[in-house]
C-alpha cells in the first residue's frame, strides 16, 4: 500500500489536472491514424449486428460462482470470445477455485497492455425484473434511448463485449491492434475474487503481464448525463459470514427447536444480534471494532478531486436513483462523498436466521448468520481488519461465532500520471469530454493483484458508455443512446479502438 | 386472567394432589361400563386399519394458513371427517380469515362436551424430512416401535383423528356417545389463531358451547418414557415482526442499492439490529423492553409441581432430544424448569434481511425483519406485551420500526379441581398411570377464548399416546408402540372412549 500511496502524490495530481485543461503535451495525430481509425469506425459499424447477437450468447450463459453455476461453461465460453477476437494462444487455467482464463494476442507490436475481464456474474431473481434477465433484450427506457436489460450488461460483459468487438473490427479493416495483449479472466470476481493470487501468479501469467504497461478492465464509465470518471483506485473488500449456532457455542440447541423452549434455552440468533451491536456505533455507521486498521486521512488533493467532482454531478439525480432521501449524518453532497470515497463500512448485506419465509413459525433456531462485507481504503489490509474482527469478537465473549471469509482482498491505487491513466485523458480529451477524476471507487475489484508487489503495474478501467442496476435488477447497458453525450454501443467499442491507439503512442 | 389465577388455588392443587394419590372418592366401574369398553374396543381394533388410512389422508392435505395452502379444502376436509363420524350438524363458518368448523353432536345425553380442533399445520422442507412429510409412512424407530412420520402426525391431526377413531368404532359397538359434542375447528392455530374470537363467538357457537361442561383438545401426552403430563394451562403468545426499512425510517435506501454505498447511505438493516439489542440484556435472555408487563412470581404450588415433575423426568433424556448441553444461566434441571413454566420470552424465530441465499451479494438492504414470538405468562396480556413493545421502541428512536403483529393471545390456566380435568386424572389412575400436574404448557394455544369472559369454561388437553417433532422434521406419532407403557394408536382411541366416558359422569 505505500507504493500506491506514493502515487497519488500532489505530482502526479498536478501532471493529470494539466492535462486535463488541456496544458500539457498536445496530441500527435496523424492522418495516418484518422484514416485507420476510420476504416475501423466503418467495420464496427458493420459489425454491429454480429457484436449484439455475441453480447446476448453471452448474458445468456450465466456463470455464478455463488452458486456453482455454469463454471466451467462459463470459462470455455470465455476462451472461445477470446479465441474469436484474435487471441492466438488461449488456455483455461486452474486456480484451486473456478477456473480462470489466460490469454495472449502478439501483434508484433513494441508495447504490450494486459486486459483484466470476469466471466461471472451476479445473482438474480428473475421475479424481480421487468425483462427476462438471460433474454438480454433490447428495450427504449426515456432518457437514455435503447438500452440491453440483462445479468451482466453493465457489469461487465457489455462493456468486455465492446472491447472484443474492437479487436474484431480491427482484423476486419485489415489492421493489427496497436498494442499486443495479456487477458486474464476470472469467474469468482462476485464472491470477492478468492482465486485470482493464485491465477495471476501462475509463472507464465506473472511472466506474460510483467511485460506490459499496465491493466485495465473495460467498463462503461459515463453516467448518464455523459460526464466520464476517471478513477485512481478502488477500495479493497472483504466479504464474510458470521455465523452463530448452538454447536460451536454449546450453549442453546444444535437443532432448530418449538420457540416455548427459549424460557429454559438459549439462543443463538440472539447471541449473533448481540455480538453485531458491538461491531458499530449507535448510530449504525461508526465502526467500534476495537483494534480496527484506521484509514489513511483523506488528503487535500482527494478532498479537491472530490469537490470538483461533487460540483458536477447531481446529488437530486443521485438520491432519486438510489431512493435515498438523506445521506449518513445528514452530510451535505460534498461531505458525503468525501465520506464515500475515504471511509471504511461495515455492511450487512444479508441476515438469516431460523425461518425465514412468509409468516412466522414457532422455532427457536440453532444458527444464525449476518452475511457482512468490510470495504478497505488505503492504509488497511484485508488481513489486519480479519484479524481485528476476530479479536475483538473474543474479547467480548463472541469467540464461538464463525467468521467465515469468502473472498476479499486489499484497497488499489495507480497513479493519474501513469501511461494507463494518461492515455485515458488523451481519449476523452479528444473527443471534447471533460471527465471527472476521482480518488477511487467505493466498490471493489481485485486491481491489487496488479499494483502489489511483484507487478507494481497501474490499473484502472476505461469505455465510454453507460449503464446501470449492477448487482440489482433490470441491469441495464445503453446501446443506442437517446443523449447525444453518452456514447452507445458502437461509440463505446470505437473508445476501446482510439484507447488501444492512445496506449501503443 | 384473575379469574384463571384463583382456580389455580392451593384447594384445587390439593385436590388435584388427592386424586393424584388415590385418597379421593373411589371410582365407579360398574359391569355394564366394563362390557361397553370391551365391545367398543373391539370396534377399536376392527378398525384400526380404516383409522390409519383416514388419518394418512388427512396429512396427505396439508392446510398451511402462513402460506395461504390448501385452506378452503382443509376446511371441506375437517368438516366431512365430522360428518362422517357421527356429527349431525357440520357447517363451515367464516371468520374473517381463514374459515372454521363448528359441529354438533346430539347424543341425547345429559352432558355436553366442547372439542377445540385444528386442521391446519406448520410449514415444512420436504429436504430435511427423512420420510416424505405428506406420506405418512409408518416406520420402525428404534425404542419407540412402528410410529407415523408426517406434517401434523402429533400436531395435531394423530390425536384428533384418534378421537374421531373413538366415535366411530362407539357407533360400530351399537352405542351412543356418553355425552354430546360440541367441535369447533380452525385452520390459523400455527398463525396464532387471528380469528379465534370471531369464530367462538359467532351467536351460535357461543351459544352452543355455553352448555358445555368444558373444552379439550386431543393430543398426545405421554412422553417416551410413557410418563403423562396433565397440564393446567399454557402461555399466551404474540406473533409480530420488526421490520426496518428505509421507506419508513427516511434514512438508508428504498432499494437494495450496491453495498459500497454504505460509506455515505444509512443501513435499515443495522437500524434492526439496533433496536433487537434493546430488547433483551447482554445475556440474551432477560428482557429490558421498558414498561413491559411483569409476570406473577412463580407460586408455591407450581413449585411444588415442577419440583414433583422434575424429579420424575430425565434431564439427560431432555438435553439429548434438544441438542442442548445447558439450560440458561446454566441452571439445574428443578429451576429450567421453573424457569420454563414462569417466565415470559421475547425469542428471534427468524431473521431475513437483504441476501439470503449461499456465499454472499453485495447490497445494501432497505429492508430487514426480525419474526418474533413472545410467550406471555399469568400476569400478562397480549395488548399491554405489545403496547410495551411498541412505546419501547418509539421511545428510543425506533418508532420507524413497524411491528406487524400477525397473531396471538393471552395466557389460559384450568382449575385442577375442574371436571374436565379430574376426568383424566380419573382415566388415568384407572390405567394405573400416574401422571405428572404441570402449571402449564410452555407453548400456547388459544384456550383463553373458552377459559376467559364470557365463557369461563375449562379447558385442556388430553389423550395417551407419543409423538415428537412438531414445527420440526420427521414430526412422528406412535402407532405400535415398542413400550407398553406407552400408548399405540388403538389405545390412544380408547383413552378418549374412556375420557368421554369419564366426563358422562
Amino acid at each position: 500500500m505505500r507504493l500506491t500511496r506514493r502515487r497519488l502524490s500532489s505530482a502526479s495530481l498536478l501532471a493529470a489536472a494539466l492535462l486535463l485543461t488541456g496544458l500539457a503535451t498536445a496530441p500527435r495525430a496523424p492522418a495516418a491514424e484518422a484514416d485507420e481509425l476510420a476504416a475501423i469506425r466503418k467495420e464496427v459499424e458493420r459489425q454491429h449486428d454480429a457484436a449484439i447477437r455475441r453480447l446476448q450468447a453471452w448474458i445468456a450463459l450465466p456463470s455464478i460462482a455463488a452458486e456453482n453455476l455454469n463454471v466451467r461453461e462459463g470459462a470455455e465460453h470465455m476462451a472461445r470470445l477470446a479465441r474469436e477476437a484474435g487471441f492466438q494462444h488461449v488456455e483455461i487455467v486452474e486456480t484451486g477455485g473456478k477456473p480462470g482464463v489466460f490469454a495472449r494476442l502478439d501483434a508484433g507490436a513494441p508495447k504490450t497492455v494486459g486486459l483484466y475481464f470476469m466471466y461471472d456474474v451476479k445473482q438474480f431473481d428473475p421475479a424481480e425484473w421487468s425483462s427476462p434477465p438471460l433474454e438480454a433484450r433490447i428495450v427504449d427506457r426515456p432518457g437514455l434511448g435503447k438500452v440491453m436489460i440483462g445479468r451482466g450488461a453493465v457489469n461487465q460483459k457489455g462493456p468486455q463485449s465492446a472491447l472484443l468487438a474492437a479487436l474484431h473490427a480491427i482484423r476486419a479493416a485489415g489492421r493489427k491492434p496497436p498494442v499486443n495483449l495479456v487477458l486474464v479472466a476470472e469467474g469468482e470476481e462476485e464472491i470477492g475474487s478468492p482465486h485470482i493470487t493464485r491465477l495471476v501468479h501462475r509463472p507464465e501469467v506473472l511472466e506474460a503481464l510483467r511485460g506490459t504497461i499496465g491493466v485495465f478492465m473495460p467498463s462503461a464509465m459515463q453516467d448518464a448525463d455523459g460526464v466520464a470518471t476517471v478513477s485512481l483506485g478502488a477500495k479493497g473488500v472483504v466479504e464474510l459470514e458470521l455465523v452463530a449456532s448452538g454447536e460451536k457455542w454449546g450453549r442453546g440447541p444444535t437443532k432448530d427447536v418449538h420457540s416455548s423452549l427459549r424460557a429454559m434455552v438459549d439462543s443463538p440468533a440472539w447471541h449473533l444480534v448481540k455480538a453485531l451491536d458491538t461491531l458499530v456505533a449507535d448510530d449504525g455507521n461508526t465502526i467500534t471494532i476495537e483494534g480496527y486498521p484506521k484509514p489513511r486521512p483523506i488528503s487535500a488533493e482527494e478532498k479537491a478531486m472530490v469537490a470538483a467532482a461533487s460540483a458536477r454531478r447531481s446529488e437530486a439525480r443521485a438520491k432519486q436513483q438510489l431512493g435515498v432521501q438523506r445521506w449518513i449524518d445528514d452530510l451535505p453532497w460534498r461531505e458525503a462523498n468525501e465520506r464515500l470515497v475515504s471511509q471504511p463500512t461495515v455492511n450487512i448485506q444479508g441476515l438469516v436466521g431460523g425461518y425465514t419465509g412468509p409468516g412466522g413459525k414457532t422455532v427457536l433456531p440453532h444458527r444464525a448468520a449476518a452475511k457482512l462485507d468490510l470495504r478497505l481504503v488505503p492504509g488497511m489490509t484485508r488481513e489486519a481488519a480479519v484479524a481485528a474482527l476476530r479479536e475483538h469478537l473474543r474479547k467480548r465473549g463472541f469467540g464461538d461465532i464463525e467468521i467465515n471469509v469468502t473472498g476479499g482482498y486489499d484497497p488499489t491505487g495507480t497513479a493519474a500520471d501513469s501511461a494507463l491513466i494518461r492515455a485515458q485523458l488523451d481519449v476523452l480529451r479528444k473527443r471534447g469530454l471533460d471527465p471527472v477524476l476521482w480518488p477511487r471507487t467505493a466498490g471493489s475489484y481485485p486491481g491489487f493483484v496488479f499494483t502489489d508487489p511483484p507487478l507494481r503495474l497501474p490499473s484502472g478501467h476505461f469505455g465510454l458508455g453507460h449503464g446501470g442496476g449492477a448487482h440489482a435488477p433490470d441491469e441495464y447497458y445503453v446501446i443506442e443512446s437517446a443523449n447525444p453525450a453518452v456514447a452507445g454501443y458502437d461509440e463505446a467499442v470505437m473508445s476501446f479502438v482510439e484507447y488501444l491507439h492512445a496506449l501503443a503512442k
